[in-house]
């Protein structure tokens, strides 16, 4: 009782170190592209004289392929790293069966970057021997510095990533919805996506422990730098 | 010397079990979005019967923007992961000076959960406590799982991608510079793309120790996945 006590409070003093969960990692992925990059392309065909229709169609094209090049290629990597894991721990298995001196060697190569002695080490790495469960685990950890993948987070990571880019990218495609006009829609486009890239970017600062004005800041000249070349490029084609 | 030597064999026996640097990680993220959403973008505006001359500008300014969003924007994750690094070093710097008991605490409770009994850990804990800068890098990494990021990372990563993104965006949009009628050049497009894909997957599968045939399928498969996605909502938003 005491143990798990003492561990919830370890714990939670680890946690205190982390101010971003994987999710809001994910939906910033997300969003921060969904946000700049079909901005960026209405804004540049809009001053290629393009019309609402042309720039919406090519906006949601862009926005669903963009949600599945993420959320594919996201939740493939995902596996991939999964994957990978399960090779990594089944090697690491089969050297601690096949050669346990060289791994026994690897423990006091690791402990003894940090200035511990042979005879402060070695009761650790005997320890280790004759545990090879927690062994593997500390070679996982110490040596290959890789933790156990959660199988759901592929699924929850890349589901997350593709929702977040639709989110992101809809709002500046909502006035071409509305605007026929373009020149009229790209304004009020400028106007709700540059609200939006302050407020997220402020978010983004906040749960990544980073100044959030800062952040804000350098979120909306992402987005400003982004339409400004899809802007010269669109320019540079039609001309 | 002989220390030097095992050292170095040591290294190479741990870079075996990466089969990617970083760099290739940035080209692999670069190429696969770059191939697969202006790919996707000017399927799917074919599919909705824009000219050629459209499709080249939606599509240059898409990789435009797509490449400041990447480039720019990992730049800015590295140099915030740089500063989380700087910031929880110097935590827990002052915790080793402020609270070094709770700090010991935390090193038994890292060493117990791998069956290390206290008589077999403490003189580990012990010369810990008598170098700081060692106890330091300890709990840097075995507490908060942080490496010290290179400086020069954060540029390079960026410029990695945003090229990569560039270079993979150009490849299907090469047929619309040279085939004024888009139907025929999203054909050729099409052929193109589709052995780029294949190409890039089978390198990437390599390159990251995985199946490279099911990797290049895969690939391919999510091409032709955010192609009928955009070529589905680009019908969608015309009709």
């Amino acid at each position: 009782m005491a143990r798990e006590l003492e561990n919830s409070l370890l714990n939670q003093h680890k946690e205190k170190h982390f101010t971003a969960g994987e999710i809001v990692r994910d939906i910033i992925i997300g969003v921060s592209d969904g946000l700049t990059v079909p901005f960026a392309l209405a804004a540049g065909l809009s001053g290629a004289n393009a019309s609402s229709a042309v720039i919406l169609t090519a906006g949601v094209a862009e926005v669903a392929a963009g949600a599945i090049s993420m959320g594919l290629g996201g939740y493939l990597a995902a596996k991939s790293e999964a994957d990978h894991y399960m090779r990594e721990l089944k090697r690491e298995q089969e050297e601690i069966i096949a050669v346990p001196d060289t791994e026994a060697a690897e423990v006091a190569e690791i402990l003894s970057e940090y200035g511990i002695q042979p005879h402060e080490y070695t009761p650790v790495v005997n320890a280790l021997r004759k545990n090879p469960k927690a062994w593997l685990d500390f070679m996982m950890k110490f040596e290959l510095g890789l933790e156990k993948p959660d199988p759901k987070r592929a699924l929850q990571s890349a589901l997350t990533i593709a929702i977040a880019y639709i989110v992101g990218g809809l709002v500046p495609l909502l006035p071409y919805f509305f605007i026929p006009t373009a020149t009229k829609a790209v304004a009020a486009s400028v106007v709700l996506t540059l609200m939006a890239l302050l407020v997220f970017g402020y978010a983004k600062g906040h749960f990544t422990g980073n100044k959030p004005f800062r952040s804000a800041l350098q979120t909306a000249l992402i987005g400003a730098a982004a339409s400004a070349a899809a802007f010269g490029m669109a320019k540079a084609v039609q001309g």
